[in-house]
């Protein structure tokens, strides 16, 4: 064959990592008529046309994140990501010569770098403090250098590879096999630097180390990283694969939540953009039964109404599906994953689209009108890497989602959380879970790094909406123990509106104790709203102080107790987030529901607890021995049951009525339940009645050693009997 | 004349109050092509039609306020005013009949009711536990009778007068004169129900009436209203023009603030458009060179960028220019106060118009593209009825607008706030007044009245962005000594962007000292923002403490002094409104500048105050002696100066930067004053230096004694010399 070979294989051309000729054929073709895609290649022009103008820089590194040689050299790869997109588009060589100018000063540098100067990682890199740093580079480096290959004559090339990518992926694989050799998200982001840099340079050997990590590497078993990890452990799985086998759940969860997932699906999904466009025949996108698609869907999934993220372990509030990653990972989707129409509607919220093949597919795909509402429904996610270690269970009607955790660890970011819950309307959380405490990339605030308060405070179990017993933690808060642990799903059923129920068990949070949470959604048809029912059971071989905490956002309106306020607040214990705690005011219980009515951005809610005669409810609030105010300033409320073996903690939540300050009305201010009752309870069934404001009364039952869902149950409760099948049942009474 | 009366005077027809004869021609040839109108009139169609459906209930009264027959009563008024303007418009005699069906059943129950059984009130109504409430209900039906009058039969017509409409306004005048007799705005309402229904039944009598007040009656001197306010004053002005002329300032402030502003004009605009159509020839809306067209423009501009109204005095959150009273107040104002086309852009927002010839002339301009925005500028509105009772000065640059009080006292409903300031940022409060301790029409919270909290925490001067001295209240917190003073205006030039001063003095909240506060909004042409220079000067003959509160709302991010944070917080005083705050921290100053930089709502803000050795900095909180969680938990820096004669407060206060939660990003989180100095004072100049950390520096000096705008002045601060005219400068020294 004596034609040119440029056109006789695409998979040897270039680009083909993440634009391909064929696409950015299809692009230019399109250019003008596709207004989000459009809009997007405006406005990164616009931007790399004034770094071109200004120049740029490629210092010397010596600084941690914040410094500037780190932010340069970070903003560099973007540029050049960028550039070289924009140069293949507009086929303008200007953008093609940004990137190579900037390429050739980073290969005369490098060769001439020492590790890192700044000690603080386990893992030095040598443009940034931490391999972490380096490998994000090269991802978006690879890309660059992928657009302007053609652009280059072959000695440039070789000059590039030589002495710039070959050491820089060695450095990160061979040099730094603590950081490359784990199932972690930092070796995920260094096992896809060495794939794509290997995929730009077609290097199948160095392809091999990121697919399955490097081989024959011995590590000492006592390394830790910088955030207490143990580096190797027994059996360890090594490479771009493993890392996909285990964080992920067969439903696409990733076990350290959904904050962290939206971190992590970056790497996991570029590169499998570039596998999938390079080599095809890897089916990379069908592993594990599609788990990367999966991924983005979970993660959809585990967002509330406006977009944000549940705060599933450490996590910031107010990361959204809008965040970057999420419009590679929406448009990823949609274009390898068949082109569900679901996901233009995600992208046409995001109002931005990737610069390439992908980008190019959801562009189209609006234009022509194919959008679908994405309809979040109530949903079960599995954790574990065979989806048998808990799961987080998601209710939804009406306005409200109830996020119940019965999860494993999370790995270094999980929460000592078990059975916790958090509440949301309308995008809005009503019932919180605090996140971390942490501001990031606020240097005011300890760096913009965790702070202290996220050990002391944060991960602590009564900082949760779940049962605290004894004033300790889940697995004494120690991360060893809880790691080797997860909850257990009982029930999750939800194929009615009507009643749906998330029901999970903890038996290893204390030992010798068992816990059991039902969380129940029920739309009884003569109220507007749906509600919550909390059942919450516990069982122990000793008699211990329970505390179920109940974090609600917002003002007191009114509460069915009498309460006496503490002239000041006294701190409410002296360790596991207790410290933490100022009590401002307690009340005993006489037996009667205890109900607390608040107000939260013109919306009225209940709580409506079950108590037993000499329960304590503590009002409280966040922000005792918090010596920099790092910590919010939010109530909570606590039930406190004392020197009991069993206990059943039960409540009703409503959001039931409107404020309007403008008309100054209040619309329902009002609870709408009357009455909450435990109506039974032993070791095989539990009942709650549950009587509301216009007359209706509900039985709610459920089997608790037997969730088969043929199983026939009768039970007689004050000589009535029930009759029914399946773990569960909810009874109209009136 | 032979013909039929009914055409041959249009003065003597009806409608004639709210829409006319004209009107209703005009508005029936234009339905279905002018957008904003039909879209209204469809909404109360549709709510009308489903209570003639219904039927309606007229019950024997016996309830206050949220019982059934005051809530009954109060929606008949309304459903009878919307009834009659459908049969109007519609020519529907359906609504016409019920409106006749339902007077006629008040006309049988009126005649045998006693007074309201509910005791409470200094002038009891008929219908409703009082006065105030019964002038509602004629005001509106007022309206209604206007609307059906020529369907009702002559002798219909004598009945309704005779057996309800004549009893009824002499029991709310005659019988109660302690109600209807006073400058208040009981008295308006009351007025105005007299004088709507004088011009709906044509009683000239009665109409004097309304318009100059009962003559001839001698009131007990002792009398006092519910609010405590004195009924019988000397020279007691009468009668609606009474009523004008005293509240409202020249500039249309009326004396108790925007909130209850608001609730004034619905009765004082709906009966000037009543006259302006029956009575021309009385230029009630020329009275007062303008006064009640100005309160409009006054009340719009004294609302934020999104349209709720500033705190001043008692004010609830929320209320804003989208009330139905500022709907109709915006179309009176366009239709008679010569279309102004910036008011269209507030009725386009309101997305709502009146259904009468006001609603269609600007139903009509919409349509017409006339809109033209309604830019809010920097303004002073002058207090009290000459206009020589202090003012509001509002700064606004930028997206910054401040709110300086140093306005008489505002009546029962006023403050101890003498030259308190707020500050609010795209709409968005970020130094907060409290406002009122009250949250209306929410039954649990005391009925939805005002809380005791109003008294002991919402109206003391420390709950306020004012000087304290020796924690006493301004004029010992009492209302007979703070309604004789006010403060005075001292500077007020807003003419460049670039410096705009605020400056007034207060000399009688505490005898024995001054007060001088200057507000400086500056906007430096290196840098971003503009920002608040706070120059608080206080001259005493005793040595006192001075406490100077700083109500910044959201979360401490940084500052620049070290304090220690107690164990559990402290009350910090007994008495004032001190008894509502906790002390949480504490520092003594070293004499450099205290900042504060703070977060809220994803933007960056920071304090920088002038501080002398020894000041106490005070981080507090509300909610002390709170026992029933009535106050909002919200934070305060107090500075404060022991044993001290003379002193003066120096601060700048900016907004500089932004967090994405999204991104994750800071972008000037950092303050961008890097040094504020007190670089002279003495009785005649005060001077103050401000560096930012771009380089430049400002200095900013005041003539303390002498505002004239063309006296020379000279100062020599450094043996540097500096010449100026008129009294304040700024000099760009770097
Ligand atoms: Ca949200
Ligand atoms: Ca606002
Ligand atoms: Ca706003
Ligand atoms: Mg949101
Ligand atoms: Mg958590
Ligand atoms: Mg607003
Ligand atoms: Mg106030």
């Amino acid at each position: 064959d004596s034609s040119t070979n440029t056109n006789s294989d695409a998979q040897s051309q270039h680009p083909s990592l993440i634009l391909t000729q064929q696409g950015v054929k299809d692009i230019r073709a399109n250019l003008g008529s596709i207004p989000i895609f459009d809009k997007t290649l405006a406005a990164n022009k616009v931007e790399i046309d004034a770094e071109i103008e200004n120049g740029f820089d490629v210092p010397i590194p010596k600084d941690y994140s914040g410094g500037y040689t780190h932010a340069t050299h970070k903003r560099n790869y973007i540029l050049m990501q960028k550039a070289g997109v924009l140069y293949q588009i507009l086929d303008d060589e200007k953008y093609a010569k940004f990137v190579k100018d900037m390429l050739f000063q980073y290969a005369k540098m490098y060769p001439t770098l020492p590790i890192h100067p700044k000690p603080r990682s386990y893992a030095r890199g040598k443009l940034f403090w931490q391999c972490l740093n380096d490998s994000n580079w090269l991802v978006y480096t690879s890309q660059a250098y992928d657009c302007i290959y053609d652009y280059l004559s072959e000695e440039e090339r070789t000059t590039l590879e030589t002495d710039l990518f070959k050491p820089y992926a060695d450095f990160i694989s061979k040099e730094n096999p603590q950081f490359f050799n784990r199932v972690h998200n930092h070796s995920t982001w260094g096992n896809v630097a060495v794939g794509m840099i290997a995929l730009a340079m077609e290097d199948d050997s160095l392809l091999q180390t990121a697919l399955y990590g490097l081989k024959d590497v011995n590590l000492d078993a006592s390394l830790k990283d910088n955030d207490g990890g143990f580096i190797n452990q027994d059996d360890q799985k090594i490479g771009y694969f493993a890392n996909l086998d285990e964080p992920f759940s067969p439903d696409g969860y990733y076990t350290e939540g959904p904050y962290y997932q939206r971190y992590a699906m970056y790497p996991f999904l570029i590169f499998a953009q570039a596998l999938q466009n390079k080599k095809p025949d890897l089916k990379v996108l069908e592993y594990k039964e599609g788990v990367l698609l999966k991924g983005v869907n979970a993660l959809l999934n585990l967002s509330d109404a406006d977009g944000d993220f549940f705060l599933l372990n450490d996590a910031q509030k107010g990361m959204s599906y809008y965040n970057s990653s999420l419009i590679s990972a929406v448009d990823i989707a949609y274009h390898f994953g068949g082109n569900n129409p679901e996901l233009l509607s995600i992208a046409e919220k995001q109002d931005e689209v990737t610069l390439d093949d992908a980008g190019l597919a959801v562009a189209i795909g609006i234009k022509e009108g194919k959008t679908k509402p994405f309809v979040k429904k109530s949903i079960e996610l599995s954790d574990g890497a065979n989806g048998d270690e808990g799961a987080v269970g998601i209710l939804r009607s009406g306005d409200l989602e109830l996020v119940h955790k019965y999860t494993a660890h999370g790995l270094s970011h999980g929460h000592y959380d078990k059975l916790s819950f958090a509440l949301f309307e309308d995008g809005k959380e009503v019932v919180q879970d605090y996140g971390m405490a942490r501001y990031v990339n606020v240097e005011q605030k300890g760096g913009g790094n965790y702070l202290k308060e996220n050990t002391t405070w944060a991960k602590q179990s009564i900082a949760h909406n779940t049962l605290v017993q004894n004033e300790q933690s889940h697995f004494q808060g120690k991360y060893d123990i809880g790691s080797k642990h997860h909850s257990e799903s009982y029930i999750f059923s939800v194929n009615t509106d009507s009643v749906q129920v998330s029901s999970a068990k903890e038996e290893n949070a204390y030992p010798g104790t068992k816990l059991h949470r039902t969380m129940v959604s029920i739309k009884e048809t003569d109220l507007e709203n749906p509600y919550v029912l909390d059942i919450m059971r516990v069982e122990s071989s000793t008699e211990n102080q329970y505390d179920l905490p109940f974090y609600y956002l917002g003002q007191v309106i009114q509460t069915s107790f009498d309460y006496s306020k503490s002239d000041v607040p006294q701190i409410l214990g002296s360790a596991n987030g207790y410290q933490h705690l100022y009590n401002e005011a307690i009340s005993v219980a006489d037996g009667a529901n205890a109900k607390l009515t608040w107000l939260l951005d013109n919306k009225f809610y209940s709580y409506t607890a079950v108590t037993s005669h000499n329960d304590e409810i503590i009002l409280a609030r966040i922000g005792a021995n918090d010596p920099a105010f790092n910590l919010r300033s939010e109530p909570t409320m606590i039930i406190r049951k004392r020197n009991t073996k069993e206990a059943v903690f039960v409540a009703a939540i409503e959001s039931h009525g409107t404020y309007n300050p403008v008309s100054e009305l209040a619309v329902n201010a009002y609870s709408h339940i009357k009455d909450v009752q435990l109506s039974y309870n032993d070791s095989n069934y539990t009942a709650v009645t549950i009587e509301d404001t216009k007359g209706g009364v509900q039985l709610f039952i459920i089997a608790n050693n037997d969730n088969s869902k043929t199983k026939k149950h009768t039970l007689t409760i004050n000589s009535t009997s029930h009759f029914w099948e399946g773990p569960y049942t909810l009874i109209k009474i009136k």
